[in-house]
């Protein structure tokens, strides 16, 4: 093996730790998504990243395959409609919501345009963003592209990039390794993440009546409504 | 929609465009991949990053579900064993080999530790870099994670990161965007493809050569010389 280049970090190197450690937050918003499979690489890169929640909005009968038992790990939250999650995201917590797609004015994820605590929609695998989608956004990422051989890339594969971005910027500290692993944090008891993931009362009702108001508005939302269809492993996360 | 926020570019943008437009390239070298449907995803993003060429050491039996037809946009290689990939890369190529695990003395990726034109070398799913593959490599990057919740990250999801990285540090011009896509370039010609694509007749005879003074060292390089494994869409590819 010959010797590591030296790096450079005064010509290449991205700037990083913009944010005071613990000081901003990153959450990943899905909606309806398409591949259902997908959710489980993205729990892994939410971990990975130090995601501190997952928000599922509208149907949220996917399964967590290729998550590697992270989803153990992440706190989810369920909400039955994208008025309900900006709601959520803006008024309970303040945070931006970051739309994950090529639009006008969408700024490059490697200038790192962040500010604050930051919740990350993504689009559908295919369809991208939908109308409804971008308006509960207050600005847009995307990632830039180089060859020609691709109009755009994975859904998840995108998100981890961003995610990825995020943590630089927010200057998160890195986790401990040991060999050539990350140490994995032991698991939540089945109990504390029960609790720990559980929706509030208030919150159920405030969801249940909003969703009566919005009947049959999005069929996929009624969807997501239908409680038989939440996987094993999410169940224990949403049943208080 | 409230207004973007304005990006600090002095404050936390990374550096960008350190190489000349055009002088170097990047390439992905891929030896015995486990999960075979994770090459197809790979492709794809190896193609939105401006990858040249994807290199594919011993078994190349691989299906390229989910590149979204991306493969069709690449030049692959295939060298049937990890001292061949070695000697075409450096000496062919001139290419630092860098491979892509946490091990000790490899650099955050966010560093941008590179100096020219680079092949990456990916890990198995699983295990990771073998020792065989780590001795082919002249450097290592390992991208950063902040939580708790996985030991790493899906191996597509790393070299996706790795690649884009390459293609900041390598100022790679962005491709041409229309709508919420990237242009995708005309898919070259069969005929056109196979000329290209093609392994050079020396190459071959030299590989063969190699592959019999080497025979049964390792179970998956034999696998891998055998043509019948091919799949339809690396044929066209791999045979002149």
């Amino acid at each position: 093996m010959s010797p590591p280049p030296s790096p450079s970090p005064s010509s290449s190197s991205p700037a990083r730790g913009v944010a005071a450690e613990g000081a901003v937050e990153s959450v990943v918003v899905v909606h309806n998504v398409a591949k259902r499979h997908n959710v489980g690489t993205l729990a892994r890169s939410a971990a990975a990243f130090g995601v501190s929640e997952v928000v599922v909005v509208g149907r949220r009968d996917f399964n967590s395959f290729g998550s590697h038992g992270s989803t153990a790990h992440l706190r989810f939250r369920h909400l039955s409609s994208l008025p309900l999650a900006r709601r959520y995201l803006k008024e309970e917590r303040d945070y931006d919501i970051c739309g994950v797609e090529i639009v006008d004015g969408a700024m490059p994820v490697t200038d790192h345009p962040f500010r604050k605590s930051t919740a990350f929609l993504l689009g559908n695998e295919g369809t991208g963003l939908s109308e409804r989608e971008c308006e509960i956004c207050d600005f847009f990422v995307y990632i830039p592209q180089y060859g020609g051989g691709t109009a755009s890339l994975n859904v998840t594969v995108a998100a981890s990039i961003v995610l990825h971005h995020f943590g630089v910027w927010a200057g998160f500290p890195e986790r401990v390794r040991e060999g050539n692993k990350f140490v994995v944090a032991e698991k939540p008891s089945k109990q504390a993440r029960r609790n720990y993931c559980a929706e509030s009362i208030e919150a159920i009702v405030e969801e249940r009546k909003h969703r009566k108001e919005n009947a049959r508005v999005d069929i996929f939302e009624e969807n997501g409504s239908n409680e038989s269809q939440v996987t094993s492993t999410l169940e224990a996360m949403f049943v208080g």
